[in-house]
């Protein structure tokens, strides 16, 4: 759950993720949409017909647009679900404004942690990278303009065991990989940024994937399998935010409508 | 200008285009932007500096995201500006779902006119398509359906002389051409699908573009010059939506952002 969308254009001031939601339900409903609430479990593409097995029984239909998202990893501490959207973040871009003058912690070391850790240091009067090991994965020229910046500092072989808070974050508690030792930290906000995970599961074998899991499709978000369409950030794409998924929604609703069209024996 | 837009998710029972214009420009000088209005005359890329001459003088800049939209092709005849949103319409996704049970004229013979003709032909009571010759050049297949679907009758080698209506569309006026006689038919809403024109004379030249003008982009909005990005109805896309533009223009800002950082000497 997003507490605070800065960034959906139209909304001056911004809007909580679970209203942007609804009012986007709402928009589609009014316009006919018939929404059905059941759980996947797979996916079955027979040349024209596709079934989709869900765990309440089987729908059957002519196309299909995959929009099952992708699930940031979590270090599944204790506290770290509570605090979400206040002061635990998984999202750089969307939060990173709220820190501005606050000390920030990022966890990771890989290319889209640092690369985030230079862009909240834009706002933040500290960025503090937590590793694990006492290299980072990132590129060079990544780790370089890292090291450059005055504002951003490194905690080496240290992993995150404890979040410490109560309305917000208030602390970490870091623990040394080689020593075992314990040590506080204090900061306004943790950003987790160790991956993320493409709800792919179900399609699995049915749909070509890159070797993450996540769907890979043409810029008419066509997948592999003719009248199979993915949108959003289960599909694999450069920029994850609610404006670009919308968009794909948008171009793969009409190519699923021009291949029911090209089905229609003439 | 849109009347009413209907397509925006978020925007349940729609809104118009000025509405939503406005709510952009407000959310994104929220967030600190500067807009200066200025005609531009043409771009001028040396390396790193972009310079944007414009006729009240020049702007210097290390990048460029180019979003000048598309026009589309207009009859030109007296009444046809006036009535825009009040029948005379140039996007059938758009707008076809107001003609629910009306009687709809397209014109235009190519691709897009048939596909949305039949877009259409779902709404609308009749469609009827006038074109100026007697043969479409949409695509066999296209084609086919159209002569295929009950509700679509042709007009064949007419071209419309005169929209006629005071508050809204009411009838159109064909000339024959070949005999060069006049008839009217009477309708509720008129969809001039003759093609759009890229705004794009400026960067010609300069950015590399199809043989009609639209800027050739990447999926990360990036054209052939570095540095420069286009976002929206002005690069070859296939989807011209408010949504997908949108979309484009967040991708856009972010390469620039990532090209500027790429930029700096660690």
């Amino acid at each position: 759950m997003i507490d605070r969308v800065e960034n959906y254009p139209g909304f001056p001031g911004g809007c909580s993720g679970p209203e942007i939601a609804a009012r986007m339900e709402e928009h589609a409903r009014g316009l006919g949409l018939e929404i059905i609430s059941a759980d996947v479990v797979s996916l079955e593409v027979s040349d024209r017909e596709k079934i989709i097995h869900c765990s309440q029984g089987d729908f059957l239909s002519l196309t299909v647009i995959i929009a099952s998202g992708a699930t940031p990893r979590r270090l599944n501490l204790p506290n770290e679900a509570r605090l979400i959207g206040k002061g635990v973040s998984y999202c750089a871009t969307c939060d990173g404004a709220f820190f501005r003058d606050k000390k920030i912690a990022v966890v990771g070391g890989g290319d889209c942690a640092i690369q985030d850790a230079l862009f909240l240091s834009r706002f933040a009067s500290n960025v503090v990278v937590i590793h694990r090991r006492d290299t980072l994965r990132a590129c060079r020229l990544l780790q370089e303009r890292a090291f450059a910046q005055p504002k951003i500092t490194f905690e080496w072989n240290s992993k995150v065991s404890e979040i410490v808070g109560n309305e917000k974050v208030e602390a970490l508690v870091l623990q040394d990989a080689r020593t075992g030792e314990y040590r506080t930290i204090s900061v306004d906000g943790v950003f987790v940024l160790i991956g993320t995970d493409p709800n792919t599961q179900f399609v699995k074998g049915t749909v070509g994937t890159d070797s993450e899991g996540y769907i890979l499709t043409n810029e008419d978000m066509q997948t592999d399998m003719p009248g199979v369409f993915a949108a959003g950030d289960c599909r694999r794409k450069s920029v994850r935010q609610i404006i670009t998924a919308a968009s794909d929604g948008a171009i793969a609703a009409l190519s699923a409508e021009r291949y029911i069209q090209s089905l229609q024996t003439v």
